[in-house]
């Protein structure tokens, strides 16, 4: 797909410009900017589907919202990509997701137009009603705020919590943009997406509102009372009745959320209207990419692709049949599972992510997508738990933040055998600040009756997962790095139990000075440094903590022991309270410290780390195999 | 009250003993329950109203149900009191929440009746449908799961998620009792609430329904006929649509939830009906005791009183006029918002425990009750920020859990001016295991951008608010603890601005051995130990952390500097990777460790501390003036 010659595209670097438009020139617009980010996304790898979906809503409230004065809140963010660019971001978008470039999701700091940022779910609501509150005048006027969240982030309890509270007020005056293209990443759950479903599909309803709506086209102020009344008579035509009233939010809809038109057409009547009120638009993911459109899973954030053929450049798998931690746990699964009926899964919303899909399709009735809903995940598991079932609960690290109390209240305190698998764990690259897995060990070490293990690699991920399903020793909390490369043959393995709170030891020469002690998969990064550091002659010892809780004493006194003078821990996680005080504390309430031995802990800095590559960021970060290897060898000689 | 002789309740031990009742004894039963809760709780305080109105509900739902087989699950717990009596805890319930003695929630541990345990909000629905799905035997058959929610913890969107999963497929077997007593602790709030009242006193609707459900009285198939009809035709009569059938949920309702031969009627009906289910039943928190129906936010848990006058023997203020943290906090904040029309406050269902009413009154526009909802509380607390507010967002502890994701996410990522409070940190005493702050600290001290504070006395607070509300450093976390008693002029004091980061000297003898570093109010219990030390010639020094984060580097490397042999940490937070984790790590990075210097650090175990009075659980982990004397002592000669 060379670039073709643009009419629209290059004029415009910002709302004001947009807005010169005439409305019948915004769909050759929208058709510009689709394009746009199909080549740009196909070389700079990003969230393709989601934002192609979103280009007639982000042109549509651009031009009719006064922006950057009204707020445009966008859920997720990763659908943000026409937004971007039409808010003078065009010319960095080559710098998408790239170290020092810009965000892929809306970021305050990048533009006055991110009025609020987000990588996470379900937050657009809550935001937009405190940007209103915030924003509003004495005499009840202000700026206009618009959350755009999509169907598969209500699903998440926060948007609720945030539907409740803006429906209690008919002085909030807020407009939700539910973007329904009916998935998340993968298609969508839950009954919601069902009565979404039904009033989308009635079809007596949608036929007498959409004549009655056309008839009045020419009448803005008649339409907006027919509008009125539609709303009232629409339980006579739905069955289903309509969630968001109950939610005291006047609901209009649905309508084509790929017809620019007609989202002009209704948010300029939306604009004007009081109080709290919805539009419902039926939205495409991939919308105008037939391969995109015709795999949404795949293409939701595809890797480099050739815009022409649709050929996917940079597949999701390792490669060459290797296989990734992701792969790893899928099949795990599924092998314990086939052996042991107690084992369920669970996933919120990351089935293909998290490769839960195996054993969804496997045994469909022992595994459970419930939806962008990290809290409910852990409670639904703790309640199989504690209905005799050993609950594999598949979470990302970072969204796992969102689940702090339900594994703390419900899974742990209660010492039911759920295992948490944490995916993502560690520095993720390219998402960013929002999704790094940077504080899963530092927040959970402090819980008690926890069981804490980080597998370095494939045979110990597995060993773990085998270990824990035994269901034993109540909760178990397995967290790993995304990707890896792996042999296939791995999963022939036998799989053997391992020892809770067992570590392992890599390489204890004589004479070493420091001792590594890595903490899961960043393990082969101080593997490579020692390696590369016995090859210049300079003797390091190297541990793999394996389990951050318990911790294994029995190794930690050998090390103490030892006489080394340096302990360096290494880890992904930030290092305030992370695994390597753990190892400090240790130390010191043994009494090693007072007796020479250092301990030095590398691992995440106390300031967000952006995005980049995770070769990039490790580097950054001090995490790298050079940068350790030089840290060691600063302390060996 | 005396006891009245009773002709139920010794007889009753286990819901089997309940079942040879007739349906017609059980007014009586419940009469005796209420008497006997009623004169328990006057004695030894607890949770009175929520207990008195669910009465009913307990002694119907074992009546019909086959407990323990079935299982019946309570949502936050404190109204589970006739619960606990009449399954063979009456005889120990003068221990509830007494040291040693039964918890004062649902604990799995303690009873096989207790299905799943609980003391937060909103969990029920998610661990009754986990304990359903794990139950269900291969042919769709296996017990009855039931979950009594009450409508305050509708609000929490963990409750959503659980009813958009269980309505999902109507192969759940689940049944939602909905206690609507239209309160949580304070009157409820938000749009569900309009919507629930909107049913339950739609006159139409129930007039036509009682009328038809009374005459078919007789004839259970043919009303469950007319039931399902009824539920169909709502829509006709109610002008709100009803929530709970757009989770696919049939709804039942509304009943007398205090009229348990009408719940014994509808249960029956209800047990044999598959599918997922809503009863919707009507109580009276505080029923059958006047003074408690009359003021529900007082008697929610009024401390000991006289059961036949009503008089409150301890009041919840300290008495003699003197002040809780809670108050200084709720005074200092209308003072604040007096001073800038920037402040607001947000409390999340708890605006008389955390005298946020006092902002309520005063200036009822900026000051925001969202429901049990802690994370939308945070995240609309950070879109206010981001429209120029300054919100003060008041959360107990261990309920901020709910809310680290936005903590971290929509705050701390984006540098938003949000100042949240976390009231009743540290030991809470008799509310026991869910409700102690004990983590706080290790999960907030690792997430960069936060500034984290812990007064030690009403001065501090008052002056960490003050220079917090100057929205000057991103977001502040400042936590103080339940309780403490101040003098009433402290109000009166001039407001100082604190350095963030800046902690004070207390004591610094010559010749000291041993330096305590305390962090918030349990620095009174280590200044108790000091001064009692100093009178037996023990000489230590004592210093007020107040910041977490950031560290107070100066004084730490005064402490490092001085020669002391021992430095002894005191928080009442856990101490895996805790306050004291921040000073060692400190230390330990600037070498004085190795110079000789070692840490000690108290505070709470690696283990959940149960219930117990504050002063018995401070022993009990080693925090109180006792033991903290006790081991500088053993460190000092």
């Amino acid at each position: 797909m060379t670039a073709k010659a643009t009419k629209y595209l290059d004029r415009i670097d910002s709302p004001a410009d947009l807005r010169k438009l005439s409305v019948n020139e915004l769909p050759a617009y929208c058709a510009e900017l689709r394009e746009f980010i199909i080549r740009e996304v196909s070389a700079n790898p990003g969230h393709l589907g989601a934002s192609l979906g979103a280009v007639e809503l982000a042109v549509a409230i651009h031009y009719v919202y006064d922006t950057p004065n009204d707020k445009l809140v966008w859920d997720v963010g990763h659908q943000a990509y026409a937004h971007k660019i039409l808010t003078g971001r065009r010319g960095l978008f080559p710098t998408n997701r790239k170290l020092g470039g810009i965000s892929g999701f809306p970021k305050m700091s990048e533009s006055a137009y991110d009025a609020f940022g987000a990588g996470h779910s379900s937050t657009s609501i809550s935001a937009a009603l405190g940007l209103s509150r915030a924003l509003r005048t004495a005499d009840g006027g202000g700026p206009k705020c618009v959350a755009v969240i999509g169907d598969g982030a209500m699903t998440g309890g926060l948007a609720f919590e945030g539907l409740n509270n803006a429906g209690a007020d008919p002085d909030n005056d807020i407009l939700v943009v539910l973007n329904d293209n009916r998935i998340s990443i993968d298609p969508n759950v839950g009954a919601l997406k069902e009565a979404l479903l039904d009033i989308s599909t009635s079809r007596h309803y949608n036929r007498f509102k959409d004549s009655t709506w056309k008839a009045m086209n020419r009448v803005p102020r008649m339409r907006r009372m027919i509008q009125k009344m539609l709303n009232g008579a629409k339980s006579f035509f739905l069955h289903q009745s309509n969630l968001f009233e109950s939610f005291n939010f006047r609901y209009f809809g649905p309508v084509d959320g790929n017809d620019v038109v007609a989202l002009v057409r209704a948010l300029r009547d939306l604009r004007t209207l009081p109080g709290p009120k919805i539009l419902h638009a039926l939205t495409v993911k991939g919308k105008g990419y037939a391969p995109a459109e015709q795999d949404q899973t795949e293409w939701h954030a595809p890797g480099r692709f050739d815009p022409e053929t649709g050929e996917r450049l940079s597949p999701p798998s390792a490669g060459n049949g290797s296989l990734r931690f992701q792969d790893v746990f899928g099949h795990t699964l599924v092998r314990l599972a086939e052996a042991d009926p107690r084992i369920v899964g669970i996933t919120p919303a990351m089935p293909t992510g998290c490769s839960m899909n195996l054993l969804m399709e496997r045994m469909p009735e022992r595994a459970y997508d419930v939806g962008i809903a990290e809290g409910h995940a852990v409670t639904f598991a703790a309640g199989l738990a504690a209905g005799g079932k050993i609950p594999f609960c598949n979470i990302y690290s970072s969204f796992m933040q969102r689940a702090v109390d339900n594994v703390i209240h419900d899974a742990a305190l209660q010492e039911l055998p759920v295992v948490l698998c944490l995916d993502r764990a560690g520095l993720v690259g390219e998402d960013g600040a929002t999704h790094h897995g940077a504080f899963d060990l530092a927040l959970l070490r402090g819980v008690p009756n926890l069981t804490i293990a980080a597998p370095m690699d494939a045979t110990e991920l597995r060993d773990l997962m085998y270990t824990a399903s035994a269901g034993k020793d109540g909760m178990w909390v397995i967290r790993y790095p995304r990707g890896g490369s792996f042999p296939a043959k791995v999963l022939d393995e036998p799989l053997t139990p391992v020892e809770p709170g067992r570590g392992r030891i890599l390489r204890e020469p004589e004479g070493a000075r420091v001792a590594v002690v890595s903490v899961g998969a960043i393990g082969t990064e101080a593997q490579a440094a020692v390696s590369s550091l016995a090859d210049e002659g300079i003797a390091a010892a190297h541990y793999d903590l394996r389990f951050v809780k318990p911790l294994d004493t029995a190794l930690l006194e050998r090390i103490g022991e030892k006489g080394y003078r340096y302990v360096v821990t290494v880890e992904d996680g930030v290092i305030a309270g992370g695994a390597g005080s753990a190892v400090l504390e240790y130390f010191s309430d043994r009494g090693f410290l007072t007796g020479g031995l250092r301990v030095v802990r590398l691992g995440l800095p106390d300031r967000f780390v952006e995005h980049g590559t995770v070769g990039q960021l490790r580097a950054l970060c001090g995490i790298d195999a050079a940068s350790i290897a030089d840290r060691i060898r600063s302390l060996a000689v």
